[in-house]
């Protein structure tokens, strides 16, 4: 057999240990020291099933059931399960309560895992409008149209499917008002909170949702693949509807879902989670900090203001510009940060792009300023 | 909020590292160092995505788009992905092929997964026969009538599934006679090989088969959650079938599947699964070894003779009239190994027991035979 094993020997990876990592999408998944202990423990296939009865949410050592519970308490929600993560949330959603060509009523800012999963469970969609140009702003009373139009051609309404924070420019959505609509129309509503749970505080009472899909590795300081699926106890009998051959098994989890280490870092995280959450507003100071110092360089913040969320993408047409002369062209910017450490924007990108200081000590924030000051600065003439 | 977070504060394990393990789900789990060293290096969230361009199986840093690449050829297949698992797998592939209401014909033996993925799917199932007690084969013609029975009766039949080596007995399936009778049908054949990838040499295109699913916390020396999907290209268009929303991404997949630890260690191991596979049959010599000391015990291992996997399935009246008599009950097996440290044999049970020493060396197979002896002989009278 023709296999070259060599490259499978050094697998190694530099971002983060040597650099400084702005990307958005990884900000808010780096564990704390307490869950890299407890991977030691539990890196091997299977090792979670050690006291295992039955199913993997009713583990009681390592305390996942406990762990669950406690979680919807966080949640604001009544029964709690581990998943791969929020895409496969929302799929066990929409699989366990839509029938084949019902319509999910979703914003306009939906992170593309949101219509994969309904393509994958055979479903029709309708986006709800946002605001123009420069905020893009959900706007909640579009649901309430987009549902009577489709009431009124006799559609068959599944869903409505709302992104809590999207990824494309970090918008806080009004989730109340999206909430009394769905409920004043009899809709249940899924609230994709990959980028919010594990980052700032969410309560899926007072917030009027049926089901929240939650990410670890994107927001739970988890290691990758895990998420969760909270969901109000209405609910339980269609989404934790259990298999006929196997009657303890649950058919949307197939059984067992997160049965290795991102469950445990998730688990081992959850202490480090329930604090900073109550430091949102300190993460926000800064969020708000970088927007302040660049926008007088020139950059300009996409999306609401003031920001909400750490997610910060900026339009750069002074780095464009500086592209335009540069040998390197679009990769100066690139280069130039990594000279000074700081990586996770996209190569080759000057446009525009996005980042996230979260989770990054104040020093380090005033680092990266100066750092992006001067590159904009220094090749700008 | 009331939550107590002291439990999550110091989650340790003590199987695997204080006592020997011989649980047959965990044997082929335990991670090399390579693979731990590679954990080290992926733990936090998303950092499979440092130079991802849009799909994981695309990703070239870490090497998983080879990676996915040697494990094809080292399986006999034309395309793989990474999944979480093996069951799903299995889901991926029924829910992509079959619809609504059609029949999956598998083995007797299946494992309870199987079940679960086709109800997930909405389809129904017929069981082939299996041999009676003791040896409990599956029998290939038996698939053969199934298939003549339905079609008689006019029904869809989606897949034709196969357990390769189950759970239950450790039997390995006769997988080229089922894939003859699937051809000839005109079937679709899907290997549930969660007991077999990793252990064992598994060539898809010499048995025959569609579709391989795989574990890798099972049987590829890998962390949980993780597996492949294999497939043969006549399969490509419908099982990996993209997204009209977002043309690059997978809807079986969901768009990306194992995004973390579990995939970097799985690629750390396989230089490791390469070599061990090689070694089989010295896993079958150290295998009927146990079951040839432990026969003159009068335990009774049921499954196919002479035992062609490390899953071995003893009968043990000769344990459970030691049980009437000791003040323990049933749980004085349980404590007598684990005074010798040895440790994954369910607690409580005498009736029956499943064990492996699959990946032990000879010293620990002749400590297990010694104290496994003299555990029976010293509570016998």
């Amino acid at each position: 057999m023709d296999i070259n094993i060599d490259k499978y020997k050094n697998i190694t990876r530099n971002l983060e240990r040597d650099i400084v990592n702005l990307n958005p999408i990884q900000r808010g998944g780096i564990l704390p020291t307490e869950a890299k202990k407890v991977i030691y423990e539990y890196w091997d296939g299977y090792s979670v099933c050690d006291y295992c009865s039955g199913r993997l949410d009713k583990i009681e050592t390592p305390p996942i059931n406990e762990f669950l519970d406690d979680m919807s308490k966080f949640l604001g929600m009544d029964i709690t399960r581990p998943t791969h993560g929020a895409r496969e949330s929302k799929y066990a959603v929409m699989n366990a309560i839509c029938k084949k060509g019902d319509y999910v009523v979703l914003d306009g800012n939906s992170h593309y895992t949101s219509y994969v999963a309904l393509e994958r469970a055979n479903l029709n969609y309708v986006k709800t409008d946002v605001e123009e140009y420069p905020n893009f702003r959900v706007i909640p009373k579009s649901y309430a149209e987009k549902i009577d139009e489709l009431e009124d051609s006799g559609k068959n309404i599944g869903l409505i499917l709302l992104t809590h924070v999207d990824g494309s420019y970090g918008n806080v959505s009004d989730v109340s008002k999206v909430g009394k609509i769905a409920k004043s129309k009899g809709y249940p509503l899924l609230l994709n909170c990959a980028y919010s749970v594990g980052r700032m505080p969410v309560d899926g009472k007072k917030l009027n949702v049926d089901f929240i899909a939650a990410s670890g590795h994107k927001s739970m300081a988890a290691s990758g693949p895990c998420g969760l699926l909270s969901i109000n106890a209405e609910y339980e009998d269609e989404i934790l509807k259990t298999s006929k051959v196997n009657v303890v098994k649950e058919l949307q989890m197939l059984g067992c879902t997160s049965r290795g280490i991102p469950i445990l870092s998730l688990m081992a995280s959850f202490p480090h989670i329930i604090e900073r959450v109550k430091n949102w507003n300190l993460e926000l100071e800064k969020t708000r900090k970088v927007v302040f110092e660049f926008e007088k360089l020139g950059f300009i913040a996409l999306g609401e203001k003031p920001r909400n969320h750490d997610i910060i993408r900026f339009e750069t047409p002074v780095l464009d510009k500086i592209a335009e002369k540069d040998k390197r062209r679009g990769f100066f910017f690139y280069e130039e940060l990594k000279k000074r450490g700081i990586g996770g924007i996209r190569r080759g990108v000057t446009k525009e792009f996005k980042m996230s200081v979260y989770g990054l000590t104040g020093m380090q924030v005033d680092y990266i300023i100066d750092c992006i000051k001067s590159i904009v600065l220094e090749n700008a003439n």
